[in-house]
């Protein structure tokens, strides 16, 4: 079945270079580098394989432009970095025409105290010496024939928290005004052009909302895109919260920015509902364009739908579509979007396996790859296509103590996980249905049922590459309403 | 000018009464009673004006249904209460047919320390005397002659932590499934309606969203609301956040559940987008009409502009608008939509000065009263209209700082504030005009203005009815954009 979707798959401009597509891999952590930030073949093997995929914007996991420590992280801040860099875009360009750009990044010192160092503290010549080294850095990912970069200006990081309502500092780059709180990020975007040039992307990500107490909105955020148009920012690319703010610390460890709130919003889970910040993008697209600027828009946050994102750009809401933990679960998204296997893509289930071992500072996979995996695999790897056994997929379903409980028997060839399908039917028939969970083993508890509902349920197992068994058996539940009033 | 709202001011009937129009007065705090908490005149006073001003639904301040201590707060706890209460319907039946219930509510403990009590720590005889408690205040409510009863499963109160993503409990009231979590709700409310009989109005309040780390979203709200209707509720009115998981302790003050990000969502402030909600209560909404029932969904967030309103009411994003800052600083709004004064509206500006006061456990006003006032004023109170002295109004604009310094004359006339209107213009025209915010004083510091763009603002004195007098001069800005490379 092919199903087009002439928007998601039309290419773009973004400065000198032409996306093939409008799927993006945001800036992922990986903790697949050494303390020595140098690349390595596990880091060039999980870009190739987004690229294989064919996405079309592939950014690489943040890289430091200065040396300050941080446990696992690359490293962009001297020019004995360039060569393992350059092997990583010669890799990724001998595979497919994805565009490729480092994401480079300062951050302020964190203690395992939970002591974090804030943008007050920097003098005029640690600004300069900011600046500059943003300004290498980018000299130096030109050097290495990426396509450009992408300024780190989002979550907990230094040029955030200039950006913040939040920003501390009474100077002209401080917190008094949007101007004043701009001020950094124009110094910035100045150098890193004066040493790159205008052939050469450069774009920036930023917080459309930095959910936090006090933090600015989206009306802060409109202006703020405005203002990296008018720099001549090449993309700007959204996400949302994800602060040192309301971080929690944990004793002994450094503070991590997506334990509160914020990181609740930047990485919504599976509780959350799909596409909770499209809203955002859109709103700061519709204020730019009214402006008279073009800059491309990356819509995130839970877009995992082929469907989903092919409307996001059909309606205007954005120009490109940024997928993270989708594309860690699934990096040949777009090749089945492209040739119509939509319904072999592994769907991320937002269970945040990525996110912990992120926090944990160990290697991040994905919780739906095969065991062991350190990379997703490879489409020709699968084997026998999964099926049940004699006996059939015996799925069952108990509600006893206010959830539904499901059971089912083991599938056979290579199967890897279980799509859980749920149908909701009220008096007025099915209100929703759709795919709930992917889970390995052979159960599942649904805790979001209600009574005086009907419900439906199959699963389906699925392998490695995604391809699908057949369903199981159905069973429906009629849900008595206790506690009603006669 | 006669602006029609038909929407906006057509009759709703819930339950057995009928609303002349579809504003809702949410409950709010008045910090107006005693600490033995009784009505006074003071609290009469407070309601009689919101009837004055002919507003749909008035759903007077959380009164506890027990007895713990709690600084001032009504009561409606014991039977001595009941012709205070009786007292203040009487003088609000007598003013207009605006309809009125109380919002009752239950308590945990909470002490200076920080301490406070959760649900976990509730026995079965705990929970049987919350029931009963609910009930009886209902029972009392309709002694009264009130219209109905709002039940408070919102914000950080006992029946919204047996509703919350967070419920600790594990055992059939517990936060194990979506039932279980409103087992307790389910209780009350049949409890309730066993008090009140079916010819009373019994509403609930409860959270869209909780804003607070791993708590519900909308995805369980849905439910949440479906499960109301199921019971029969006459009306669901939403809120988000205000809970104290994420509360800011101040050292020898109770708890303030509105001091976190959750605080900020719950009553957002002049940095947040206008109706940042309003999307909750439609998905909610389409959720519930989906499955046949027609229950009343009250949206609220940073509604004040009658345009908004009807719009929400008329694309079915809402069956009821509620404002709750938005009628504290003008209780004569409907009265001003019915006849064509939309203009003599004093908006507010979302200062959360009354948040504030709350907070202090001080008397609630709004900013925008006259200076000592303990309600709003009287239309006929109002004098001479503003007007500017002879040398005109004077307005300058000075940008030196990364800020607009607006500047002008004092007004003359009953004069009590005034309206500072901005319009922002790039290359292609204005993309955003309106009125930014109201002040006392004749000077105003826009700290949101972005170089490159063209501002022009003038001011209009108002008076305490909302009378404008005329536009000051009118001065336009154009900024250079600093920091642009070449």
């Amino acid at each position: 079945m092919t199903t087009p979707r002439p928007h998601l798959l039309a290419p773009l401009r973004i400065g000198p270079v032409t996306l093939p597509n409008r799927v993006v891999v945001p800036a992922m952590v990986t903790r697949l580098s050494g303390e020595d930030g140098h690349v390595n073949e596990a880091i060039v093997d999980r870009y190739v394989r987004y690229a294989q995929g064919h996405v079309g914007l592939i950014v690489v996991e943040a890289m430091a432009v200065h040396s300050a420590k941080s446990g696992p992280l690359l490293r962009i801040s001297e020019d004995a970095y360039v060569p393992g860099h350059r092997e990583l875009v010669r890799r990724v360009r001998d595979t497919s025409d994805s565009r490729i750009v480092p994401q480079i990044i300062h951050f302020m010192k964190v203690a395992r105290s939970g002591w974090r160092q804030t943008i007050d503290s920097l003098t005029a010549v640690d600004i300069d010496q900011i600046v500059r080294q943003f300004g290498d850095a980018a000299r130096r990912a030109r050097e290495a024939g990426y396509d450009g970069v992408e300024l780190h200006s989002a979550h907990a990081y230094t040029l955030s928290s200039f950006v913040s309502r939040l920003n501390p500092r009474r100077d002209e780059y401080g917190g008094r005004s949007l101007e004043t709180r701009l001020a950094m990020f124009g110094r910035v975007m100045a150098e890193v052009r004066r040493q790159v040039g205008a052939d050469f992307v450069v774009g920036a990500r930023f917080l459309a909302d930095e959910m936090i107490k006090d933090g600015y909105t989206v009306e802060d955020a409109k202006r703020i895109a405005l203002r990296m148009a008018q720099l001549g920012v090449d993309y700007v690319s959204l996400s949302v919260g994800g602060k040192f703010e309301d971080a929690v610390h944990r004793e002994g460890q450094p503070l991590y920015p997506y334990t509160g709130y914020s990181g609740d919003r930047c990485m919504p889970g599976d509780w959350y509902p799909p596409l909770p910040h499209a809203a955002y993008a859109a709103e700061i697209r519709r204020y730019v364009r009214a402006h008279g600027y073009a800059v491309p828009i990356v819509s995130v946050g839970k877009i995992s739908d082929p469907a989903d994102a092919e409307r996001l750009l059909e309606t205007g809401q954005a120009d490109l579509v940024g997928m993270a933990r989708q594309l860690l679960s699934d990096p040949d998204w777009v090749r089945k979007v492209e040739t119509g296997r939509e319904r072999e893509i592994v769907r991320c289930i937002y269970c945040n396996v990525c996110k912990q071992l992120d926090e944990n500072f160990r290697e991040v996979h994905c919780f739906l790859w095969p065991k062991g995996a350190r990379q997703a695999p490879q489409p020709e790897s699968a084997g026998e296509v999964p099926s049940w056994p004699a006996g059939g997929a015996g799925l069952t379903v108990d509600f006893t103590k206010g959830w539904a409980q499901l059971k089912w028997n083991e599938a056979l060839g290579g199967t890897t996980g279980y799509d859980v399908y749920r149908a909701e039917a009220g008096t007025q028939g099915v209100t929703a249905s759709g795919c709930v969970a992917a889970v390995k083993n052979e159960k599942y508890r649904d805790t979001a049922v209600l009574g005086g509902l009907k419900y439906t349920y199959y699963v389906r197992p699925f392998d490695a590459a995604g391809r699908a068994g057949p369903p199981s058996n159905a069973v429906t539940l009629e849900l008595e309403l206790a506690g009603r009033t006669p």
